[in-house]
């Protein structure tokens, strides 16, 4: 089933230790998306502006992306974000934001999109996440993911959207920044308790936690030998999960541990390249290898000990 | 098969959210023989003064651990350290360390124990370690365990106690430190090119990984609702592991992994109380409990997305 998503489009101009890009095909809304085509159709809500290039259209599209919802602003520039990850390989360091045509954003959807069965609203201000909310008809599950900048600044509008979705994607910090508790399983019960029926808390190379009702699901991450650029690594990792869940159709237990574990795997296959670079030449039996690797990586014989 | 561990036997001031407690048993040796010995048969070497009480002699000697090798030094004090977790449960914070008898530790093993085929060298100074190394006959598996203070102060010596053993047990930021290498994954496979087979990065909360030849396992840590105390808990892992291999009397990769969840198992009872006061009613009934609920946390369906 598809899934809708709303947020941003951008070009990032970005350092690692690997190396240098300019003006690469970025945003949360461009990295979910590549992920999630990989296992449904998407269709994505954003804007650009008119020096958006044809190629990353193609791009786009050509991995089944459905662009109908990708507004181009005439005279406008797209959102540009520089950054670098020279101390530290977990956390990004901005250099420069330019909102560009994002500044304006205001998301209207279509017929067609307000009845998506999946939505997910990726990292925007949250007024723009509840303006979106309040459009769709009936979908099955709605998702969303946040940053710290929300929880401090608008943390009234950024409550309503959480106790509205399905769904909720954060980090460690940023779950106990919104609980106000220092423990990871008291934040993601404190927040399951606002309306949120699962919680994920990402935890990059940790793997992640899923928590629903009193499942708790320990995800693995891929040790990585290399990781070339970790942007748009925790979309990617969205984009896996939720695609993975439109595809299925299904959040029970067994689903949903499936889904952070191909949300793993994407993100596992993100980082191995700059930008989407690694997305354009992914193929599904390289996933399934992958998904193959990582049930290695965390399977053991579960017999008991003891008992017999 | 019976394990030989060397290493410290004290008695520890703590304070953490949760309470403070006065010269509660402790030390090193002590939490790996505790959890060791719900596997296997263990045999303590270290040091107290004169000031160790009868009840923890009891109390070691209930859990089936072998003392002969527990020198009471007449008029010596046993080590005492005292130290908080009130800012971060991930990291004491020490107020005070008295050596005691400690001070001239100095492991000279029976002609017993230098039989014994499982050894562990619990962190003490380097020099110590490796006297023990030298004093083995022919250990089926030797492994070892560290800290930054050597890492720091007496890396040679640091380093003919790697190359000589067949396992580490370090933390992510150790592993770094040794090896001059910022990447994990890295860290471990330059660590086995000195020597161990067997390298295993201790991540806490986020559970633990294996490396083995090309062997990756990510180990599963209990998210836990409440942690007590969390004072000795990487002790009592390497106790769990490697209690479990010397019963299974084995490190092929499927023992391998199960004793790194086993270990998990033991640290996330030992958590749960202060001191030892957990590990003193915990039943082989309640390690096998825990143990299916960690296979319940962390496995997932294998069969593959795409490929039919």
């Amino acid at each position: 089933m598809s899934i809708l998503v709303v947020g941003s489009v951008a070009y990032d101009t970005l350092e690692t230790p690997e190396g240098r890009r300019e003006d690469i095909l970025g945003g949360a809304a461009t990295h979910f998306s590549t992920a999630a085509s990989f296992f449904t159709d998407v269709h994505l809500v954003g804007v650009v502006g008119d020096d958006f290039q044809d190629e990353h259209v193609e791009f786009l599209k050509g991995r089944g992306i459905n662009l109908a919802g990708l507004e181009v602003v005439t005279n406008g520039k797209t959102f540009r974000w520089s950054g670098h990850y020279l101390n530290d390989l977990n956390q990004a360091e901005t250099r420069q934001t330019d909102l560009g045509v994002f500044a304006d954003f205001d998301p209207k959807l279509s017929e067609g999109d307000k009845e998506r069965p999946y939505l997910f609203l990726a990292n925007i201000h949250p007024s723009l996440q509840l303006k979106v909310l309040e459009q769709m008809k009936a979908p099955r599950l709605t998702a969303m993911d946040t940053m710290n900048l929300w929880i401090d600044t608008t943390r009234d509008e950024l409550q309503k959207v959480i106790e509205r979705v399905d769904m909720i994607f954060v980090n460690d910090a940023e779950a106990r920044a919104l609980s106000g508790r220092g423990n990871v399983t008291l934040a993601a019960r404190r927040i399951m308790e606002w309306g949120p029926k699962t919680v994920v808390i990402k935890r990059g190379e940790y793997g992640a936690l899923v928590y629903q009702g009193d499942m708790v699901f320990f995800s693995p991450a891929m040790p990585m030998e290399r990781v070339v650029d970790p942007t748009g690594a925790g979309d990617t990792f969205a984009g896996g999960f939720m695609g993975y869940v439109a595809k299925a159709g299904s959040t029970g237990t067994g689903d949903l541990k499936r889904a952070a574990v191909l949300g793993g795997v994407m993100a596992s296959f993100q980082v191995e390249d700059f930008g989407l670079d690694r997305m354009r030449r992914l193929t599904h039996e390289e996933i399934d290898g992958r998904f193959a690797e990582f049930s290695e990586l965390a399977s053991f014989d579960r017999s008991p000990v003891f008992s017999k």
